[in-house]
């Protein structure tokens, strides 16, 4: 079984590879302060702003072996291979494994990327695991000093833009034949919880006309989230758009009684804000109707809300042209899952490769990825980084427009 | 907090209380080898034949103070009435109290009634409790022979009919504004648990037409349950047929997952084994057709089927002429819920009179019935009894018809 949790030994361990290949790649490799490890190729001249390639390296329980650590190796690879043509650039080239993005020790995620974005709340320190050791004492552990984590962020004028590559951990690519996709946005997202109440009643005893049953009600409800987001729906499925019942409840739940309450959940992503929040506006005027409708009360309670984390758009361009370049089509869809990119964000311009898995599975032990697929990505990021090196040559503005450098 | 299981010091508090009550109400009383308490009134021969009156005085956990006891108390009062009057029948008017009905101890209910009826299966002591005490050793603590269980059975020639008084445990005759009702039949049911499965995924990345998502499809069969047997549907709601899903769990169950799979439960019932057959095979034609046409598969498992227990025509008839000479219209309905009676049915006709009762609410400390309602009841207990006792004194066969007497 994969599982590779931060600040544990299967953590150090896997640091110590990926530095001996960082080292064989032509890169100096360091700890940094906030668990994450950081190669670094330089430049034609010494302290030049960065291009960081990255992921993270932490899996859940579990786990497969892409999920963030495909991004970390594929930097490695083009470091590699710029180091084997003796080739520099007009910037450096870092790779960063970040020790934390799944939040499958501490109950918080991306605290690494966060800590080199320096937008990291010193507060997780005092987070417990599951056996009650704190974050603080995680960090003294693995030979990290706790009052140091901040001191992982980097000034903006150090790093020029964030390049991760990930696998797709969806079912899209697969589904039209593709290698590669460029990532438009990480997806806005709600997350509702609703409650319709009816009264709970003798399963045997009760006709069906003096019933207040709160099933059939939730059903209906169901049945719109699915009519809403979906490509037939009045938002035509646009940005992406995705809803979710993950979990469904009746209450007591017994064979022999009405329900007195359903509850389920509902997640709802988009690339943009504006149709997340039409569709959950469309969602809850429904749940709604159907309440009054059946004479039932009915609560709807936002549970978190995330606002969209777009991709740079001179970056993105520049990805999609080196990905055409590799002889498919360049296609863009967002990311419906989060990613270290959405925290980078706040530092530097940002651009996200998705790599194809097999089935979309991830988070299990199936998840696989061909070598051909991974080639595909290696040459379209070195691609990236040519056209990043060209337009940097050129431009007496470093930093790509449409993000603070 | 209200709560009487078999065999315990609140058991057997209530049956010193009971048989206290039967002594004053001119009876003998006597515990049984089946943990039931018997008081007999005899008639004008001794030995003749008896009407049992009674109910079952166990209650579930925190339940009410009517299910069941009412039955028990108002059979007393009848008898108290003839008593106070001097009167004599033809035949022995018993009171019982069963030890065992709700099943909220041991996981098998009514095995005190099976035990008067003969049909009682004496591995029944094999069973233990939430404790891990077996019926046979709580038989023993109670001061009773765990060996002598089935002499407990009465001879069918010593039993003329069971009477049996409960409250409705539903709203109908509350809705109708009706003290009373007469049971028809204890209704047929089914209990079936329905599982789509599809393909679970990651609620963000996955479209959603490339979904195969098992909840949209449990919500299309639980309507179709409300309208297959709501009073619309195609069977017209007939033989008060009625229609529950209790439980629904969708898997995994987290926020952010397509569900793989989605299992509910089904409860059918209608006054006919036909009745409650075609509601189900409407309903898994259904649930197969919505699986068909969403690309899923489904299993629909049987869980549980009894039959409709019909209470016996003439002495149903006898009871409606009682409770019509109330004051009240005779309204017949069937009993979704199960009882004694239907057990008794296996020794001796039965008729079962209905109590209204708050809100339709059982099973909690809010059951509630009027004195007025009570004192109605008995006066159609007692008119039972009168016709009965008119009946028996004309006819050379003293057992009513339809039943094995």
């Amino acid at each position: 079984m994969l599982v590779r949790r931060f600040l544990t030994p299967a953590h150090d361990a896997a640091l110590d590879t990926l530095a001996f290949w960082m080292a064989q790649a032509g890169m100096t490799a360091r700890r940094d302060t906030g668990g994450n490890l950081v190669g670094r190729y330089e430049g034609l001249t010494p302290n030049a702003p960065a291009l960081l390639i990255g992921s993270h390296i932490d899996s859940v329980r579990n786990g497969g072996r892409y999920d963030g650590a495909l991004g970390v190796t594929l930097g490695i690879d083009c470091v590699q291979a710029l180091s084997d043509s003796g080739r520099r650039l007009p910037f450096a080239v870092e790779v960063i494994a970040f020790g934390d993005e799944e939040g499958s020790r501490f109950p918080a995620s991306m605290a690494c990327s966060r800590a080199v974005a320096g937008t990291v709340d010193p507060a997780v320190m005092e987070m417990t695991d599951g056996d009650g050791v704190s974050l603080a004492q995680a960090f003294a552990a693995f030979g990290l000093d706790p009052t140091r984590l901040e001191e992982a962020a980097r000034r903006p004028g150090e790093v020029l833009a964030f390049l991760e590559a990930h696998i797709e951990q969806g079912p899209v690519l697969e589904a039209e034949g593709l290698a590669l996709g460029v990532v438009t946005a990480i997806a806005a997202q709600k997350r509702l919880m609703v409650r319709f109440t009816g009264l709970a009643g003798h399963a045997g005893t009760t006709p069906m006309g003096l019933r207040k049953d709160p099933g059939p009600a939730a059903a209906e409800a169901i049945l719109a989230v699915e009519q809403i987001c979906g490509p037939h729906g009045d938002l035509g499925g646009k940005d992406g758009l995705v809803g979710t019942v993950g979990r469904i409840t009746a209450l007591p739940g017994a064979f022999n009684v009405i329900p007195g309450a359903v509850e389920f959940s509902i997640d709802v992503r988009a690339e943009t804000s504006a149709t997340r929040d039409a569709a959950v506006v469309a969602i809850t005027a429904q749940v709604e109707a159907i309440a009054a409708r059946r004479d039932l009360t009915v609560s709807v309670s936002l549970m978190q809300a995330l606002a969209e984390s777009p991709c740079d758009p001179d970056l993105t361009a520049l990805l999609e042209a080196a990905v055409a370049e590799t002889g498919q089509l360049a296609r863009r869809l967002p990311s419906g899952a989060g990613h270290d990119a959405m925290v980078m964000a706040d530092l530097c311009p940002t651009a996200m490769l998705f790599i194809r898995c097999e089935g979309g599975i991830s988070h299990n032990p199936r998840e696989a990825v061909t070598a051909a697929d991974c080639a595909k990505a290696a040459r379209a990021m070195l691609g990236f980084i040519q056209k990043l090196s060209d337009q940097f040559s050129l431009s007496s503005h470093p930093a790509p427009s449409g993000r603070p450098g």
